[in-house]
């Protein structure tokens, strides 16, 4: 719910005598836009034969009507209900056909950002008319088409005074699926859903937000008066619109209006609108980064920049928490050997800038301790920073050490080694093969912070993703490389189609005999409802020393912490699940002297290939 | 059933205590190559942990015991047993990575052309093995990986005495097609089919020929002694080998010699595969050719080639039936006009080489009519040739019209219209739109030969056409593009889900008032078993006239016809069928001005987008 942007609000016309009058009288209603009928019903023509057969005159009002900039970017046209292209009967088939071509290409030649048709029924009822929409979005289209698609089957409503238990009444999801499917997901084939009175259930509504609605379509029947006589909505259509606002969505308003002015209507929702805005650290760091695709750092290959530093360095939780855990530690050794040590030794490998250097002297103030920081750190930019910060203030307490952890030759044993060397799914920037070098400096007792981690793993559902991973497309590369890479992304516009659960663990120090850490899961996931499997969101949950943690996992994050965004591992092909499905995921982590990488493979529900063989479209180098 | 090629039968050993004598006693009992223990099980050694761990001495036979040319053409690798990669015992199963890839790369070391390993249980219990297997494919493996699967799962063997009805048994294909699923289909992968003593229905048998079965493992225990003492197979187990002979499978002989000599097995192996050679015109004109793509002609856009000409004049079958046609049809206009006629007009539309104006003027002489030949022919080359014959050998009975047939001006009306317009999917070279244009030149009254013809459209699985789709990468075009094409295919490896169903009809001359070529059609298939969609096969079928047809549909096709291979379109994402399922596809043949083409969608088991929408891959340019 980062939304900054004013509310926009359309006016559904069914009767547009004088264009230019209407338009006017809306926008000052401060509609922000009308959506009108492309022709006029009367003007209805047929092509094969029937009685309007080459009707003369013009087929609709002239283009000069209004100015370009006008149709351009206020108005959205409304497709001829009349058209049904899927008709059993080969004329009237054939007429729509050529009825709804018209249109399409009045809309293309009057500029109009966006045209709307409704579905009625399943894609069995409309794939003719998908195909031509295809045809129309894979040529040269130069407008969104709003699929018009009500929240609840009418059918349902129209049961629902008798036995609805016994009749399948098929879920208005399932139509936008076919229809979307068919059109190749598309990306200017857009959602306007038309909000039903008695709301589905909030988990239907959920599995809206995994689907590219643009539009709430709002029929003035859903409103209420308040006690000043104002209509509004119930507080069910004000938690529904909340949801919604996250993806950025543009309102309808339809029907007639039933108040003194229609303003009233815009008013109020742009009330409601306003209101909808949370703007916290995370929602204004995530600003613009609505799932939008970013590989994930190399910060091991690669030399992160200053302004990569100062971005994470602000992060609000992360640091107080690493001070949390250092003061425990600190008190828990000492604790522990029975007397309180003159001087401890602490390593911060992997110290970029200082902040967690800044964090162990805090604790060590905090808890009366004298120590001595070593500050490792291999990027020499940042090296740089550290040695200011040291001569300037730190003085003889803390030795810079400008160096790869792995190659360092630590003159002492530590009691507590400190590292931030987690990605957004725990160990993929290679945690565990850092800790797993550098740990023969540390005491036997020694601790390290953080101390364990774990990712987690959860199927979604999101069009948005699929698409823009299809996107992504590298001439140089083959093209389902994009589908064997993880993506670091502000998850938005995705539906959870089950919890994320526990996937690999890492302890440090890794007191194993032989260290392996190569893994291999596998888990289960149920569906609860219809959907569709685009991947798999990825987690990490870290216990930085006893009970102090960071955590991007939904159900556990740290409240505020902005450091880490999920990631999303993609699927090459999307796959359709059907309620009381099982997912199983097969999840390989593997190493070799260079590199490490994710493998990935569903045997359930149905079969597919393994992704990254040998981490051939994606590895984090060593 | 094409093959030339000689038997390949290798014999299985599984001991080998001196290998360059085993292999000589192979060779001299005529045996083409040997399947050998990789490294014999008492030199088992374990990694993790266990009694074996940091075994001495070498791990096998060195390399020095055959020369490379034995290693790589007369030696199969078999891969422990013991190996168990999928265990759950974390040690066994890290164990049995390592002793996999170790002998992985001593088959790659040594340079073998295969390996081999029996696949015991589905995709569920082999996952971590099909991985593995997966990731030294996708590297720089050299070498083919034969899978063992018995042809009846065992499980069923054992039951067979119980109450078998009861207990599902997984079918070992699926065992098969989780595998090579999870393995993405590489083509490196191939099936050691293990032939059981009870065979399955004939319809599970079909299955496997449209998978990649390079080899038949024969256990010894199948033969039966006939009359002389010498060991032969069944009946049932002879026509197996006949329907495999046509994929060039090549055999493995296992288990305890019985009979005097190993040297009886291949001897009479040998005849047997022998026996399995047909060589009518069309396996002459075939081979080579078995499952190889090509793109069809447009002759309509291009000119044909002299050897092209040549080749289709050859056909036994097609010219008769067009001289048939024509004798029938100027019976019937005789019969029909009471009073025989002094000279009936003939036109030959793509008169080509003029083997059709061969055919009108041997017909006129069986039924002593007198005709006028109009030969019109666009290619100026073949025209050369047309005038020449005219020339020599036909006067002035025929005229020879250098033109485009839809240019052409007649001078007068005609009784008959004879073309060959027609491609392996009937109207795919355009003969509708062709005959449209020049039906103006027929009388009232006038025949078209052929008269109508009507394309036959069914679901299709092979591993083998799927791969050559994926491969015709062009690096100019979208990777899709090869999915939205038909090809031209003389389909071997492949099978039929369900018989083939006619798709679209078009009738000559048309007398519609107003003339559409669009089609739109929906067709439904029962899938009778388990089975993969990769594509549909497509064929016609041509009445000429009266009860004179030519066929490519399989239950009806033209006996030794060979100038039509049939057409194959793919889909794009193989689509994974239960028993009882229906198969709907939507298909569409759409026309412009410029260009007519196909369009193709799948609605179920499951939606599929639309293939080549607006002809964006693939289009026939009038």
């Amino acid at each position: 719910m980062t939304n900054q942007r004013p509310i926009s609000c359309g006016l559904d016309l069914c009767s547009v005598p004088d264009l230019s009058n209407c338009l006017f009288a809306a926008t000052s209603s401060r509609f922000e836009f009308i959506c009108i009928p492309l022709v006029h019903p009367l003007f209805k023509r047929e092509f094969i034969s029937g009685v309007v057969k080459n009707r003369p005159g013009p087929l609709t009002r002239p283009d000069l009507v209004l100015c370009t900039s006008d149709w351009n970017n206020l108005i959205i046209g409304k497709i001829s209900s009349h058209i049904k292209v899927d008709a059993k009967d080969l004329n009237y088939r054939k007429n729509s056909e050529e009825t709804l071509n018209q249109e399409l290409s009045l809309a293309s030649h009057l500029g109009l950002a966006g045209i709307t048709l409704k579905l009625i029924g399943g894609i069995e009822k409309n794939i003719n008319l998908a195909r031509i929409i295809n045809d129309k979005l894979s040529a040269t289209c130069n407008f969104q088409i709003w699929v018009q698609i009500p929240m609840e089957n009418p059918l349902k409503q129209a049961l629902s005074y008798r036995e609805e238990e016994n009749i399948m009444v098929e879920n208005t999801w399932e139509w936008w699926n076919g229809f979307r499917t068919v059109c190749d997901y598309d990306k200017k084939l857009a959602i306007a859903l038309i909000v039903s009175h008695d709301l589905p259930e909030s988990e239907e509504i959920d599995r809206w937000l995994g689907e590219p609605v643009r539009c709430l379509i709002l029929p003035t029947t859903l409103f209420i008066t308040n006690k000043k006589g104002y209509p509004v909505l119930s507080k069910a259509h004000q938690i529904l619109i909340k949801k919604f606002a996250m993806l950025e969505v543009q309102f309808i308003l339809t029907g007639a209006n039933r108040y003194s002015s229609i303003t009233l209507y815009h008013n109020y929702l742009d009330y409601l609108w306003k209101n909808c805005q949370i703007d916290g650290p995370v929602e204004r760091f995530a600003r613009g980064y609505e799932d939008y695709l970013q590989c994930p750092l190399q910060p091991l290959m690669d030399n992160l920049e200053s302004q990569t530093y100062e971005i994470f360095e602000k992060d609000p939780i992360k640091y107080t928490q690493y001070q949390a855990a250092i003061v425990q530690a600190i008190i828990n050794i000492n604790l522990k050997r029975e007397t309180k040590l003159d001087k401890l030794i602490i390593m911060v490998v992997g110290a970029g800038r200082g902040p967690l250097v800044r964090a162990a002297l805090n604790a060590a103030k905090l808890t009366n301790q004298e120590i001595k920081v070593y500050a490792v750190e291999k990027n020499p930019n940042a090296v740089n920073t550290l040695q200011a910060l040291q001569g300037d203030m730190w003085g003889d307490k803390v030795s810079v050490v400008s160096c790869d952890m792995r190659d360092w030759c630590a003159p002492e044993q530590a009691d507590i080694l400190i590292s931030e060397l987690l990605g957004s799914f725990g160990d993929n920037e290679l945690s565990p093969e850092c800790l797993d070098g550098v740990q023969r400096f540390l005491k036997d007792d020694g601790i390290s912070i953080p101390c364990s981690y774990t990712s987690y793993i959860g199927p979604v559902q999101s069009s948005k993703l699929y698409n823009e991973v299809r996107q992504c497309k590298d001439k140089d590369k083959h093209p389902l490389v994009n589908f064997e890479t993880p993506y670091v992304v502000h998850l938005q516009n995705k539906y959870d189609i089950a919890k994320p659960q526990p996937l690999f663990k890492f302890k440090h120090p890794n007191k194993d005999e032989i260290i392996d850490n190569n893994r291999y899961e596998v888990k289960t996931f149920d569906v609860e409802q219809d959907s569709i499997l685009h991947g798999f969101s990825g987690y990490f949950k870290a216990i930085l020393y006893d009970n102090i943690t960071l955590s991007i996992e939904p159900s556990t994050h740290s409240p505020e912490m902005f450091s880490w965004f999920p990631i999303f591992f993609p699927i090459k092909e999307s796959i359709q699940l059907k309620k009381g499905n099982k997912i199983v995921l097969h999840f390989w982590r593997r190493c070799n002297a260079k590199n490490v990488w994710y493998e990935w493979c569903i045997s359930e529900p149905i079969i597919g290939s393994i992704h990254n063989p040998n981490g051939r479209s994606y590895t984090i180098g060593l």
